[in-house]
């Protein structure tokens, strides 16, 4: 009677979990959760906006909000993203409990069962299980260094991706694959698609967290590039800079589009949570997100650099990575023979844990790779766990 | 190319979008939203609560937590239904966005578009939106006072919903009709659905808001009485009982239903807000929910009280009503010939405002009836209120 069995990939959901009560223990090294360390969060900014507000707007984050989000919220989030040249003002805007919930809405109005999505290969998981739970046929594209492979996409369109009803790109530093699509790629991305029958939805959860601020012109969305006649689909979070546990993110897109998700996210779960709205909007409205994403950026570009060193100095020639300009993520591609899950049950018996590279291809084949996250691994720790993984790499050639 | 558009019923939506802009207004008197006062949330508690945290705790807070819910919040959680005698060991919890969003998985799992749900007529508008979302086909059965009338129960399952896949029952302290399910109905249900191919949704956002210790007995879920052979799925929430800006409820179901649930909501928003499970956690553990809730009964019940008395003094004698014995509801009925539309209208102009009852009716047609909410209007302005309700109304008739 239950109809859902095959739409959500349980074997890399339950790997997964496996992998977080591994991550639980203490002795595990684990560059496995794509998650910041609770070490960063900003308790101290949140303490002083809780303890300051008054009475009747505490109240209000105990009611029902509407649908679209708290207005102040909305208002000071607009300015945020208007901040960022995005097109608040032809477009509209909708606050989500996080990113995925904006993606698992847009698939919900626009995929039917057996229907076609496009997505980078790899691909954020929440993405490829978004589609796939409402049954969605998922055409996987690879990437370069640069972003979306174009030939491989265009090939793809004219084939068996023909009928596709959405394009997903996640073009800042990458989830798992830890890049920056280059600004020609996504001139040629957007040229390519203008006409198109497609929604683009650009998901854009880590681009504040750029390293170097020469790469900050790297992290313009394409949104504000070109916002017609591509209807882009522009989703971000709070996740990576407040608290994933607030779980708040949004969409901006067309009048029309923001009108059906309104009435889709209120048959799913009426609205977010008011309380963390009203948090999320006096952290924008008092000025400490920018202080606070400094400070991210630092720590997170430290860690970076100590595993970039690492890997450097432990690993074999054979392995291959991209050095991230940001985000949270490096991605080592392995010899084709290699199957990741050797390496990482060897690795895991000697205290060190990551993701493993099928978890985010849509198909859940191909394994020559995995993904190490330095978010959340104290700088102490990088260098040995490093060196575990390079060992148990090193038996597997 | 979108295909969501009939879905839901927007006009319904905007009715009830207009209501709540109207019901902003100072100047109006309010029995339109299903929510409680602003001035009823136990903010004091949460303060206390919130200055209670140590900082690890916070950090928590601010983290993903696992998909089924905040470990500390189950057991809590898993405590509270214990003590309601509720199968909290032979049956799994997960935690939702609201209970709406339990009822929505629950659609998403097993409604194939064009299938039957059977449902109360009047329904909960969230359940009847959940349910067309996934494009079922919505079969409405009228109520007594003593819960479903069962003869036209059996009747729609031998001929238009003889294939229902899910029955939607809100038993206690019904939104909209006010009444509570009687021992003898509920026994009935269970004996005749045994055995049958259906899944019993049993939702119970109101239970705890009886308004005499002697009617407590009625408010003991048939998940209690007989959680086999019927595969009950029963919901619940904090947001009569906490607030729904918290935006958690939850569902118990067995293991099987519990475990493609959370590959459902992992796909749709990866958790709800661990920074409001770990206060309602708290609010649990620290014995705050019962004095709480010991309040809120004296509260509703006066209110309740209140609006009876002016309803009996005020309203034609066409109007009928069943006086509630719990809950935020009366239900008006008028005769047929009356439009709801037409004596909101006329309200309206005159400074009070309700909710019409083709709202509630899953075919949004019937319309010789209203709904009351007590739930959050001043003791002061009820009175008032239901004066100019009464006059409008008697001039419609």
């Amino acid at each position: 009677m239950i109809k859902f069995s095959d739409c959500v990939n349980g074997m890399r959901t339950s790997e997964i979990r496996d992998l977080m009560s591994m991550a639980m223990k203490p002795e595990i090294i684990t560059f496995a959760g794509g998650m910041p360390n609770n070490d960063l969060f900003p308790v101290k900014e949140i303490d002083e906006i809780y303890n300051g507000l008054d009475d009747a707007t505490k109240k209000v984050g105990f009611q029902y909000g509407p649908t679209p989000g708290y207005p102040p919220l909305i208002e000071s989030l607009k300015e945020y993203l208007r901040s960022k040249n995005l097109p608040v003002d032809s477009n509209d805007l909708i606050i989500t409990s996080g990113s995925l919930q904006a993606i698992n809405i847009i698939a919900k109005l626009f995929v039917n069962p057996g229907d076609t999505v496009i997505t980078e290969n790899p691909c954020f998981i929440g993405g490829t299980s978004a589609f796939k739970s409402y049954q969605a046929n998922i055409v996987g594209i690879p990437l370069d260094s640069d972003g979306i492979i174009m030939d491989e996409l265009k090939r793809a369109m004219e084939n068996e991706a023909k009928d596709a009803k959405i394009l997903y790109l996640s073009p800042y530093f990458h989830n798992p694959a830890g890049i920056i699509y280059s600004k020609k790629r996504k001139e040629e991305l957007l040229k390519f698609l203008a006409g198109k029958e497609l929604i683009l939805i650009e998901d854009d959860p880590y681009s504040e967290l750029y390293f170097n601020e020469s790469d900050k012109d790297l992290t313009v969305p394409m949104k504000t590039i070109q916002p017609e006649p591509v209807p882009i689909c522009y989703t971000g979070s709070f996740s990576k800079i407040l608290g994933p546990g607030m779980r708040l993110g949004w969409l901006l897109a067309t009048p029309e589009i923001i009108n059906k998700a309104q009435l889709t996210k209120q048959s799913m779960d009426a609205c977010s949570s008011t309380f963390t709205q009203v948090l999320a909007d006096q952290f924008l409205r008092k000025g400490k997100l920018r202080p606070y994403v400094e400070r991210l950026r630092e720590i997170y570009s430290r860690r970076m650099k100590i595993m970039n060193d690492s890997l450097v100095k432990n690993m074999p020639p054979e392995a291959k990575w991209v050095v991230p300009k940001g985000g949270f993520y490096f991605w080592i591609t392995l010899p084709e023979k290699v199957d990741a899950l050797e390496v990482l049950k060897e690795s895991m018996s000697k205290g060190a844990i990551f993701v493993i590279g099928r978890t985010f291809d849509p198909e859940g084949i191909k394994n020559n790779c995995f993904r190490l996250a330095f978010s959340h691994t104290p700088e102490d720790e990088i260098d040995k766990g490093v060196k575990i993984i390079s060992e148990a790499l090193k038996a597997r050639l």
